[in-house]
C-alpha cells in the first residue's frame, strides 16, 4: 500500500492528512471494499515509512468522517455504509434534492424604514438630523480612557458580566441622571442604543393587536420596534407646541392604549419643546387611563435658551414612565450605548428578557466612558458642543431669514434646543429634497415621519454635523432648490 | 416686587432661576392671581436690579412650565389654569390616584436559566465551562489596535453604520471562515454574541407553537431564545457520540419541525465531537424534511487531537444551514462579538430585523479586532491557547485517573477538543456540586442541561480558565466531595 501517500507537489499538509486522503480515495474508487480490514497501525507505519502515531491520526480522522470503523482486536475496517452513499445516486436517482434550495418560511416580515448605512458620503452637504459632528469628538481622550481600562486588571472586566451593565458605569450614569436631569430613584439598564431600549420595552409590554399611541410626526425606528411586537399604532397629532394632549385624551377614550411613546424634550422630528402644562396634562391622562409612557430623551443636553426642562420621569408618582437616553448624540452613534431608567417593577423582567436578546453590553467601552465622565471630559465636551450647536442653529436661522427676505416662502420656528430645525417650504417637500439631492444636499422630509408616508411641505434640517460655512453653502443650494420648485427664477435667489 | 428674588444663602444658581422661583411661589401662595398681568420686562429688570435678559429668561422658564402665559402687548400674565391644579385636590378629592402605583401588565414572562452575573468570584476553583482564561489574554495587543483605530480618521467610523457589521472586519472574518473553517459563500452578519444570533434567527423563523428540535443535554440560553419566540422544544437524545440521528428521524416523522439547533463540533455540554457519518445523516434528514439547521460552532479552534472537522455549513447544497460563531471564547466574553454566516435568502430579512433589535454592533471594537487579525495577533493567541487548554485538559484527565485509581467511581471520555470535560460520578451530581461548593469549588451539573432539570450523575468540568495547579487543587477538593457523597471515608481519597 505505499501508494497511499500521494506526494502531490506543493501539498505541504501534515502527513496524516495525506494518508487519510489516500485511504479515502482508495475507498471511494473501490480499491478498498466496505467491511474490508486494514492492516494494524504498526504494520501500516512500517509500510508507509512514518511514525505509528501519524497512522493513528489518519485512521482517527477517517473514523470521525465515517469511512472507517473499529473492528475486532482494535483493527480498523472500511465502514459498511460509506458517508458518500448519503449523497451519491442510488438506483439511478440522487438520494437528495441537491439542486433544490431551501425555501425559507419567514414568520416576520420586519418592516424597517431604512436598511443599510445612511449614505452621508454621497452628499456634500448632509442636513440629516440625529448625527453629531463626529469630527469634533475628542477621540484622544477616549483613547486614553480605553488604555487605562486595558491596563488596570482588565481580566476582571472581560468575562460574562451583569446584564444590567458595568456597575462603575451605572453609578456614574445614575449620578448624572440625578444631577443633570433630575431623574432618580430608578433602576438603570445599559442597552445597545435607544433601539434596543425601545425593542425590549415593546417585547415586554406589547402583544399582537395591542394599541400603542405614537406622535405623528414621529420616529419611525421606534414604530418599527412596536410593530415587530405586533402593535397597532394610534397616531397623536403634533402641532407647533408638540404633541397635543387632546389627541391623547381622544385616543385613550376610543382605544385601550397599552403604551404611549413620547419625545417631549425635543419632539422628533419637529424639535419643539413640549410646554410643562402639556406634559402635566399628558401625564394626568396616562395615570387616569393607566397607560405606561415611554419617554425618549435622546438629546437632553443640547438646549440653548434656558435650562433643559425636567423630564416626565423626574416626577412620576404613579411610576408609569419608562425613561430612555443615549450616548449616540453626546458621544457618537457607533458606540451603541443607550440607557433605560425604569420603575422597580420592570427591572427584573427586563433583565430576564435582556439575557435572551443580547445578554449584556460590552464592558470595555462602558468602563472607558465611566473614566471619561470621572475625569471631566464628558462635561467639557458637552459644554463645548452646546456652544457649537447653538452657533450652527443660529447660522441655519440666518440663512433662512436671508432667504425669506429675498422673497422665498420659507417659514420655521427657532428650536430652543436639539440638533435640527423644522421648516415649511410651502411646496412639495419631497420634490425640493430631490432637487437638493441633485445639488449634493441631503435633507429629510415630512413624509419620512408620517405613518402613511404622505407628502407634506416640511423639511428637517439637521444642523449639528456641519460647520457654519458648510451650513451656509448647503443652505444656499437648498434655497435654490426651493426657488426652483416654487417656479421663481433662480436669479431671484442668487442676487 | 423686589422680594421676588429670594437670597437664600448658598443658593448659587443663576439669577433667572431664583427670579423664576420667586414668581412661582408668589403664584402658588396666591399673591399673584390667575389672569393677573405682570409688569413689562424692562420695568421688572429695573425693580429687581438685574439685566432685562435675565428677567426674560425667568419669564420664558415660567411660560414653559405653564405658570405664565403671553398676554396683550407682549406682557406676561399668570395662567388661567395653573400647572399645580392638575395634581392638587379638587373638591376635596385628589385628582390623581397618586398613591396607586402602576400595575404593569407583562406579556412575556421571559424564563431564563440565569439572571445576573456568574458568581465566579465566590469560588476559589471555578470549573464552569465556557469561560476562557481571561488572565492570559494579551490586552496590550488589543490596546495598541484600539489606539490605532482611534488615531486613524476615527470620525469615519463613529457614525451610524452598516447593520451587517464593519466592512473591514467582515472581510477579515470571511477570509478566516473560508480558510480555517471551510465555510464560504455565505453572508456574514456581526451580532452581539451568539445570544443575539440565536435570538434573531428564532424571531425570524419561529412563531408561537412551532416545534424546534434541540439537543438534550443542551444549551439552555439558546432554548430561552426559542421559547421567547413561542417555540415548543422537542428534545433529541445525546449519547457518547453526540446527538443521535435516529432521534431526529423520529422527531421529524412525528412533528413538523421548524428548526434544529445543533452544536456538532463540541456538543454542549458533553464536548463530544459528532462523527462525520452522523453529521451527514442529520443533514440528509434535515434536507428531506426541509428543516433548517442552526449550527452553533462556538469554540471551533480549540481542537487538540487533529484538525477540526469541517462544519455542516462547509457543505450545504440545500442552503439550509445557519452558521454561528463567537469571539467570546477566542478573545473574551465581554467583547460581545458574535457572527452569523447565512445563506443569501436570509440576509436581507435578517438585516431588517436586526435594524429593529439593536441596529448594529459598535464599530470601534470591530475595527480594532480586524487590525489584530491583520497583524497576526489573533492567530498567535489561538495557537498559544490551544496548547494551554490541551495541557489543562490533560491535567484534568490525570486528576481523574488518579481518583479512579484510588477507587472513586468516576468515569469520563477524553474530549478531542473544547474547554470542558464531561464526567460521570455515579452518584447524585447535584449533591456532589453542593458539597464541592462548600469547599469553594464551582462545577455545573447535568440537571442544568436538561429541559426538565431532572437530576443526573454527570458533572461538567470547565478546564480552560484555571492553571494546571489550580486544576489539581480544585480536583482534589472535588474528588473529596465525590468521595463524601459516595459515602467512602474521606481518608481513602487523601492518602
Amino acid at each position: 500500500m505505499p501508494d497511499l501517500i500521494l506526494s502531490i507537489p506543493g501539498d505541504n499538509r501534515p502527513a496524516y492528512l495525506r494518508i487519510a486522503d489516500g485511504v479515502r480515495s482508495a475507498i471511494q474508487t473501490g480499491r478498498l471494499k466496505p467491511g474490508e480490514k486494514l492492516p494494524s497501525g504498526r504494520a501500516l507505519a512500517r509500510l508507509l515509512g512514518v511514525h505509528r502515531h501519524t497512522v493513528g491520526a489518519a485512521m482517527d480522522e477517517l473514523v470521525a468522517e465515517g469511512w472507517l470503523q473499529s473492528g475486532e482486536r482494535r483493527l480498523r475496517q472500511v465502514s459498511a455504509v460509506l458517508p458518500s452513499q448519503f449523497f451519491e445516486p442510488q438506483n439511478g436517482k440522487p438520494s437528495l434534492p441537491q439542486n433544490r434550495k431551501h425555501q425559507w418560511r419567514l414568520v416576520r416580515s420586519a418592516e424597517t424604514s431604512e436598511c443599510g448605512p445612511p449614505d452621508n458620503k454621497r452628499y456634500r452637504y448632509a442636513f440629516q438630523g440625529g448625527q453629531p459632528d463626529l469630527r469634533l469628538f475628542p477621540y484622544d481622550e477616549i483613547r486614553a480612557c480605553l488604555s487605562e481600562s486595558l491596563r488596570r486588571s482588565p481580566a476582571t472586566r472581560s468575562g460574562y458580566a451583569n446584564p444590567a451593565g458595568h456597575p462603575y458605569f451605572i453609578e456614574r450614569v445614575e449620578a448624572y441622571l440625578t444631577h443633570i436631569r433630575a431623574v432618580s430613584g430608578r433602576k438603570v439598564i445599559v442597552t445597545h442604543g435607544t433601539q434596543e431600549a425601545v425593542f425590549l420595552i415593546a417585547q415586554l409590554l406589547i402583544k399582537p393587536g395591542d394599541k400603542v399611541a405614537v406622535e405623528e410626526l414621529g420616529y419611525s425606528a421606534a414604530w418599527d420596534a412596536f410593530r415587530a411586537a405586533g402593535a397597532e399604532l394610534v397616531p397623536l397629532r403634533v402641532d407647533s407646541d408638540g404633541v397635543d394632549p387632546d389627541a391623547l385624551a381622544e385616543a385613550a377614550a376610543q382605544h385601550r392604549l397599552r403604551l404611549i411613546y413620547l419625545t417631549p424634550h425635543h419632539q422628533y422630528p419637529t424639535t419643539v419643546t413640549l410646554p410643562a402644562c402639556r406634559r402635566l396634562r399628558l401625564y394626568d391622562i396616562a395615570c387616569r387611563h393607566r397607560i405606561p409612557i415611554f419617554e425618549d430623551d435622546y438629546d437632553h443636553e443640547f438646549h440653548y435658551r434656558c435650562q433643559p426642562i425636567a423630564p416626565l420621569a423626574s416626577s412620576d408618582p404613579c411610576e408609569l414612565v419608562v425613561y430612555s437616553s443615549t450616548l449616540s448624540k453626546i458621544m457618537f452613534p457607533s458606540l451603541r450605548i443607550g440607557l433605560l431608567a425604569v420603575p422597580d417593577a420592570l427591572y427584573e423582567p427586563l433583565l430576564r428578557l435582556r439575557m435572551i436578546v443580547t445578554r449584556q453590553n460590552d464592558v470595555l467601552l462602558q468602563d472607558a466612558v465611566a473614566r471619561w465622565i470621572d475625569n471631566g471630559g464628558f462635561e467639557r465636551h458637552l459644554r463645548r458642543m452646546r456652544r457649537v450647536y447653538q452657533e450652527r442653529r443660529d447660522t441655519t436661522v440666518e440663512a433662512l431669514e436671508q432667504a425669506q427676505a429675498r422673497g422665498l416662502p420659507v417659514t420655521w420656528t427657532v428650536p430652543d434646543g436639539g440638533m435640527a430645525l423644522w421648516m415649511d417650504c410651502a411646496t412639495d417637500a419631497d420634490a425640493v429634497a430631490k432637487r437638493a439631492a441633485a445639488k449634493s444636499v441631503h435633507v429629510t422630509t415630512e413624509s419620512a415621519y408620517r405613518l402613511d408616508h404622505r407628502p407634506g411641505t416640511h423639511l428637517r434640517l439637521g444642523f449639528a454635523s456641519q460647520t457654519p460655512n458648510e451650513i451656509r453653502k448647503g443652505m444656499t443650494l437648498l434655497m435654490e432648490a426651493v426657488a426652483e420648485q416654487t417656479r421663481r427664477p433662480a436669479a431671484a435667489v442668487s442676487d
